[in-house]
């Protein structure tokens, strides 16, 4: 049985709806699990979606990930910029990496062009708001399907 | 009734399938062609795929775009690390634009990290060889959907 | 009613009196923490007055100031030059944020000089040891009682 | 007789009146053009106008002015930024050489900063949208009158 | 009996009210001259507030303040960007210095966020406009009452 | 009646005619002062013409236009590379700015690249000698005439 | 008697021996363990021997060893080279202080280049996999026994 | 059979002869083809001679060379230091590359230094003018005849 | 007969013998003035010997040196480091110009290792406190009596 | 039989015990020697131990190494931070490196932060002065006993 | 009669043959100095080769060749990146310069993509292995009997 | 008694009076060497006069003053640019140390703008050419009867 996609989010996703709404929308991160949970349901996969505010709780449950996930979606937030710690538990991620961000971080400031993420995650989706994970989990079951995860 | 999709593909692309499969995959552009109007028909939708190796043709259909497109997909590879024209004809387009790239530019040499598409572009998708053309056209149907196109 | 400042202290602030009294003082955290108090009576005001060496606990302490508090005075410490995560906490902030750092970081070595705070912050108050914290109650004072806060 | 002034114009300049008109103005490129050869015809000289989105062909209308103009306006628009073949190609042109912007490249993004037309051109008008036209005309019609074309 | 604190204005602060009251607010220099001098009767201090648009003549008075001041109150406007002249001069001030802007340099052009009248000051006040003034002035009160002026 | 165009002049333009003239041309400031009042007398336009090698006295002229001039033209010469206080003078100027070089900086040392002036100007013209404040008068009695003064 | 070694381990350390072991070899965290102790017992010494995935535990484990320790052992991993947090912390503990790296910094990406921790720690040894750790425990012992702890 | 060797010469290159002679020679380009073909055929070898402004047309005809040629020179000029898209024409070019410079890049401007070409070229010959033509080609010969092309 | 020699002196060198007598020695400006005119006068010389704290003023002192002076010393101070006008004013010198410097800037803080003023001296001084304008002066006889003043 | 441990020595370790002892230490290199001497003996082990001044001596020691040492021993001194030389050399020696630092060249100037050495180096131990090369023996003799050597 | 073309060799190439084979090749440098001496007397020419890991014996050389060298050719290895005294020697040498790199600099880390020789060569040719020395000698025998030399 | 002024010249320098004389001068090295003597004999003095162009000998003969000199002269040449192995010898020498250069580096290529020499010199002469020496020297004795040396 396929093991479930997880679903990492970093610091302040947790205000989604009401922080800056022009820039990262207009739904809630239980909206977003809620589509996540029917998109990966319609796939016929598992999914488990959390999000913390703490950079060692996200590296804790990269490290889970490793016996428990078929696939990564992250998306690091603020840390994708500054983490080398995120950057080391994902290299040590032997399954496909999957790293979303809400907004295009390449046409906001210059410290949001780079990713310490990017330079280890397979594929990467930004700017689409909430559907960008809607793609990601499409992506993945398309990965899972092909056997690559 | 929608205007169709537009999918541009910049230089070299021609070669897919013979070029660095280890990086950019064995599917030919023309079967990328085919997924992407496939994936479109499924969703009610036309596609206009072409691909150029000049800089001023690309400029050119972005032109087109402008009246007689829904959507812009473009692949600039090469030229999205290096045309401002291409960036001044998409700023120039009141289009949702969605930036593709079969393989993902962070993770390869650093003069690939910058991009003039990305900085105008509504949405990027990277690293998923031709499911990101895929993606980048599920995401396209969404948006026509929800009228922002 | 007038809700209450909050005062948020970054990491190592705790050693405080002991730390390089040469460049931070040798008043305590408690010894700040009563001058506050004090001042902020003095003006009709409260304070809450918390410190933590963990970024992820003050990212939420900051978002639970959206609700709780009507001015935000932060000394961010070493986090003010690092952390992205603590500045997307401030910017959906939407009340007055007064940095406040005991010693003057621009005459330090430079990895102090640039400030993720800073970039958010309205105010700024830096090398006054102490009496940073005060005047910065004090500005705050003032700021409420003109109904910008 | 005096030959020609060849006006030579850059990517995107046949959108003008339609791209971005806060930045570029309103008149479309055929009004500029009846702007500078009214102007040419006033001071007793023809002008030759042409727009290309094509690096090689702007490259190649300079060798042509080697042989055919008195002076070269040029408005390089994006490949100023970005073209060491133009650059070249001006290198080996024996004539006066103006370059022209509708806006004011150093009051914009930081990659409109550098002009590799700039490093040879005799002398650079920029900000005055269409007027800028007329004043290099003008310029071009004096250093005509003075023999140094 | 204590000396003054003699409090520099550098150039264009001679314009305040009328210049950029979105980043300066809407007190002109004689409005904050006044609130200073009520400030600093009100502790029982003297105050000497000048203004010049002139690098050497700020220079100059900072000589004076050797001899003449308790403490320098200095807000350099533009000098603090650019001028090794007056932090040469502030370097020979035996006195505290305190620095002082309008609005906060490190949220505004990167041009503005070195001072090298930082490197030397003892405190930094930035972004509470005229109100910065007089927290400097509550300052410079405390440092002469505990000795250290 | 249509106020004066200021014309203002930086540092060293009074040695113009003597100062390297194979960069700066043989015209000496006065032939250039008679050749912008002939001009603007052509126009129906009066000119107010001054040099100074002062940044704090141009600073002032600069202020002054604020009240009596219709348009401002600048030479800033080596203050524009250096002033952040001429920069702020002219943000605050709710005129037409026109600089202009005699020289082109862009071909000459890495730093004359830089202008603070650009940054506000409305235009520039540069390399064209004495004819550029030509230009900028034509430049300027049509902005005049199109109400944009 | 002499108080203990305190050895600190950062993030993603507790996966050693089953993350890319071709870096950082074979060996659990848990044999470094076992290896440290029993080199410790063998110089008549005790160590405190942790691993945390959170910079602010190790921060306050690092104000813990102000009191108990007598030499600190420091392996900081990712934290190394983006932590002031860290910094900070060992700048106020006045203990000699020896940074371990299991693999070779210099050696791999220019991120790993930097280390806040090098800036403050009076030795370092790295590429020795566990050995360093060993390495680090025979140092500290002499250091203990010259009295310099 | 042995193939051709493919001789590629991009912008400007056509000017030979004209342009710059004290840097680029005397010589015209038709002067180093018939040298090329001189040499080539006492070696027994064909060459293919081929010039182009067209950065697109000279990516084709990189594209060409990969069934038909043994070996490329490749002289780029300007597109050698600004064509991600020629690199990755040859990038994906299975073949001995060698470039050729007329003049010595080095020593030139500093936008001269990099080259896109190099980073993929087997050899590099510089600032021999058409001399360096006959050098690559004898290089190409012994290439061929190593079996290594 | 011999002009004589011009002496000026930058911003803050009033202040000579009490500011930072550690980096600028003990002796006064005055002292110094007396040593450069008895050295001049033992060399059958005379001097001029100026100050001022006006970047504008050392302009204008260094225009009246073209016709007044057979040598140019100058210890520019802080305005070397950050005065094109003063570089532009010293250009238009057609005297050996000689840099004084008290201190050792290379030795100094890095904003002091640029000096505009290098860039156009013949020859340069520094470190040596007083002594370095007796060294000047005697340069500048020799320079005199070989002809090349 | 085990081939010996070579330990080389470059510029200005011959002054040791004299040069700097608050950053080098008091002990000389022949007290070095003998410490090295001692703890080989003690592990079964020679050691090879030479000093020079000469980079090109150096160069020529490693070749040596090639056929004759067990593992590398290398205080590289400024070399190493200046040395392509010695990292070439280095590069073609197929021996254990370890790198010995008697300070810390982090906590020093920048222009010590980088070594070419390290670039190669298996292993780095700095800042332990003379106890470093003890540690450096230690290691190699366990290198050599696991097989690695 | 013609004098011998010199051909100087830098460090570690003494090593050829047995270091890093993938990137130098198999050859000795005997066995190139061999084809050298081929190559140069069948086109009647004689050759010094000489090889030194000793930046002023290279230097000495240099200074040796301007009386008795015809053409010089170098390899400077590791020393073409670091040595500014090679650029003098060679700058003072008025004679045609060939710098000769076995492999291609372009190619490999960013420490080797500067050459100071390359500053002063007049011709380049890298990457050919030992292939590039009979080039080399190619173009010597031609520049010689063009006269140049 | 008092011990010689050792002056020591790097790499190149025994090429004077043939070497870029438009530079250099048209003086020798032995020119100088006998200036050098002739003014310290008028002084009372001796001195030593070496030239090397090897770094090692340098860095010796320098470790030699240590021990016979009253003060040093050097002139680093290249080495200047580029030897830390210099600059360390020079950290260890306790005597006063004047750096002298013919040419005057700042107004050179930007390699020569830095000198580790510098960072230690006490005075820095340069521009001067053989002059420069005789200022050196008359430096030194005053510095001698100083009683500094």
């Amino acid at each position: 049985m396929t093991k479930p996609i997880h679903i990492l989010n970093g610091p302040n996703l947790n205000l989604l709806g009401t922080r800056e709404p022009g820039i990262y929308g207009r739904e809630t991160l239980n909206d977003i699990k809620a589509r996540c949970e029917a998109e990966a349901a319609g796939l016929g996969l598992d999914c488990v979606f959390r999000q913390s505010n703490h950079e060692g709780v996200l590296v804790e449950w990269i490290h889970e990930a490793r016996a428990d996930a078929s696939v990564l979606l992250i998306n690091p937030a603020a840390y994708g910029h500054t983490s080398v710690a995120l950057h080391d538990a994902l290299k040590a991620l032997d399954l496909p990496i999957i790293e979303i961000h809400l907004s295009q971080p390449m046409a906001r400031e210059s410290f949001r062009h780079h990713s310490y993420v990017s330079l280890v995650a397979d594929g990467v989706i930004s700017g689409f708001g909430a559907l960008g994970y809607v793609l990601g989990i499409k992506a993945a079951a398309e990965i899972i399907a092909n056997g690559a995860a």
